[in-house]
């Protein structure tokens, strides 16, 4: 007999995991919210913790979302430049190497006023952008595409590049910095950086949206900043990997880049799902259940817990929370049979540091026919106390395939 | 906004861990013991258990503690020897070889009849080594130091050595052993071992300090048995690789011997620290929070329960726990804030055995901001029900330094 096989539906709640929060009676924010539709997948799946990449270490949105995608982070990860890039689709290949950029406001010596220029964006952007297009230097071409608000990626396309260079982006605000080559082989690499730094100066200064901008008095947009250097990735298709069809629901660029490397279909979202805190969170899970008619994987990722961590504000953290429990209402009542759910996190974001912290994510796997556990609330310590124990992210693929009926057997 | 750092002091008990004892109604040690203090640290902090190399290997304490102090032991550790000389201050450089040595009473056809010569203490150990001084064979520099008690270190020097040899130490009263090279590259380091461990015989046979103490019907230490060959190793230095000023608070020569390799500033303690059963542990703890003042992280030390478990003795290792408990009252009413305070252990000494194991050991880790688990007591299962998990020793040092804020992230 051969049992039908499952498909996966793998949430991520972006830096949902939290530390405990003075302002909450020392709970975290997924502690303090009633979330009976997230405690129904606990109470009827498996739960666990998990480290994400590994025990201690504090991962990145984009390293983590590739070990959730069962690769081995350390090995394939070349920097967050080409995974930013992919996600407004600027698509690389090998060899080529892509940077994130910021559309930033500087004085006549090149220092930095406003490293987002007042978080400019579109049509603005869309304007300033187009005035770069068809640079070439030393050889080497150069593609500027916008990204959300201040955001853009560079990407360069020629022989002999190299992506171990420095950041052009002061990250604050001083002078903007010479990108230099860490590597003699990146010397070419960083001439290229800092000549087209210099040319973007030159050619958006007096833009007619400066202009306009400047009369408004509202920060002129008047260089573009690279940082975060990285190249293309060599990396296997995830659907030839795991021979089964794969798409992405997500609303962020990078994450959108880093499913599109690997492989995955990027779907198109409506307007209403911004990937910010006023995404339509059951419009996302309409889409990701649709997605699934056609798809054997769909991950989706729900940013709003993240951002509200990096904002340090615990109680708008709570109210993502509330949010996505609607979400996982909707899921509850219109999921189909055969379906392997997780619901988990590609990272704590804690509220009181408002960054990334290496603490465990609360893991909870779903399907028909598993054996019960004792727990039953969603949250860093409740799914503690269940049966999976604590795992590493790059097994959770493996994990879901196998009750998925999709594993092969290793030995006889 | 930069969040501040936090210190480390990780509290070694060694070889606290244990089996059930019979005579203890199938209790541990730590489970037979009422231990308010220890338990505070439960209470309000994360519990798990550890394994310290990984499941089913039984730690050496000084693989453990290297494992302990976040390095891959497997990968870095070559043999006892190197750190029993640096323990007593016999720190050598890379191709060197050093090995443990015990003086022992030999008779005339080289049949060990003491293998510790009656445990021989300073002075007589230190002016029979004095005779040992300034050798050299085949071109080889030979060092030896006194150790505590019997023990000694003996350093070798030279063109061509190797450290893969056999002991010339028995282990038990047989005949002496010939050091055989394991790989024809050690034959050379072999020929010294065996010529040094003959001419040590030869000097120290008729050596006053054993005429006296034959007269005075003592075992005479007439000859000194090397074993547990190592070369020194290549180790980089801890401080540098975790960006943070360190130190170590131990009685034991070993323990110091391999914080020292690693670069850890190795604190002198008051004689009534001895590392033994009668330390003052207050004093030592004490000991312990002054350096943490100018230092970022503090490894300490307890030995007694481990010599309590080699001993066999549950009762004694009972009073040994109840002395920790104290020292612990005594951090909990005097420690900083902004500390991560580690209760572990290096491996579990069965009490039934006389001999490490490698049953997991207890881990409790406390800090502000924790959220809580279900564990209220400090033992071997009563930390398995905390929140933690079952973590592996070289993991434990990039957890605490994420919840000390001194993490770096990987990726964006």
């Amino acid at each position: 007999m051969t049992v039908p096989e499952k498909k996966i539906l793998l949430i991520v709640m972006d830096g949902v995991g939290d530390r405990a929060c003075p302002e909450l009676d020392g709970r975290t924010p997924l502690q303090a919210v009633d979330t009976p539709n997230m405690d129904w997948f606990v109470s009827n799946g498996n739960s666990g913790i998990m480290d994400v990449i590994s025990p201690g270490v504090r991962p990145g949105s984009d390293t983590a979302h590739l070990s959730l995608l069962g690769y081995d982070a350390k090995a394939v990860y070349t920097g967050r430049g080409p995974f930013e890039a992919a996600g407004i689709g600027l698509i690389g290949k090998r060899g080529d190497v892509a940077f994130r950029c910021n559309f930033a406001t500087v004085d006549g010596d090149l220092n930095t006023l406003d490293r987002r220029a007042g978080r400019i964006k579109a049509p603005d952007t869309t304007d300033l952008v187009k005035s770069l297009s068809g640079i070439v230097i030393k050889g080497v071409e150069v593609t500027v595409r916008e990204g959300t608000e201040h955001r853009a990626a560079l990407l360069l396309r020629g022989p002999g590049l190299d992506s171990r260079v420095t950041d052009a982006d002061p990250h604050n605000n001083g002078k903007v910095l010479e990108s230099r080559p860490l590597v003699p082989e990146a010397a070419l690499t960083a001439e290229v950086v800092n000549e087209f730094v210099r040319m973007s100066y030159d050619k958006l200064k007096d833009h007619p949206v400066n202009k306009r901008r400047r009369e408004a008095g509202l920060p002129e947009a008047n260089i573009l900043l690279p940082r975060g250097a990285g190249s293309f990735p060599n990396i296997d298709p995830f659907p030839e990997i795991n021979r089964m069809s794969a798409a992405c629901v997500a609303g962020v660029g990078m994450i959108k880049g880093i499913c599109g490397v690997c492989g995955l279909d990027v779907i198109d979202l409506p307007p209403a799902c911004t990937g910010g805190f006023g995404t339509d969170v059951v419009l996302k899970m309409q889409t990701a259940l649709r997605t699934l008619k056609d798809h054997d994987f769909v991950l989706m990722n729900f940013k709003s817990p993240d951002v509200c961590g990096h904002d340090m504000a615990s109680a708008k953290k709570m109210s993502a929370v509330r949010n996505m429990d609607a979400a996982m209402k909707y899921l509850r009542e219109n999921m189909p049979r055969d379906l392997v759910v997780v619901l988990t996190a590609d990272h704590s974001t804690a509220s009181s540091t408002g960054d990334h912290t290496a603490d465990p994510v609360p893991l909870t796997i779903y399907t028909d026919g598993m054996i019960m556990d004792d727990a039953t609330e969603y949250s860093e310590y409740g799914c503690a106390k269940g049966r999976l124990g604590r795992i590493r992210g790059h097994d959770l693929l493996p994990i879901c395939m196998d009750l998925a009926n999709r594993a092969e057997k290793f030995g006889a």
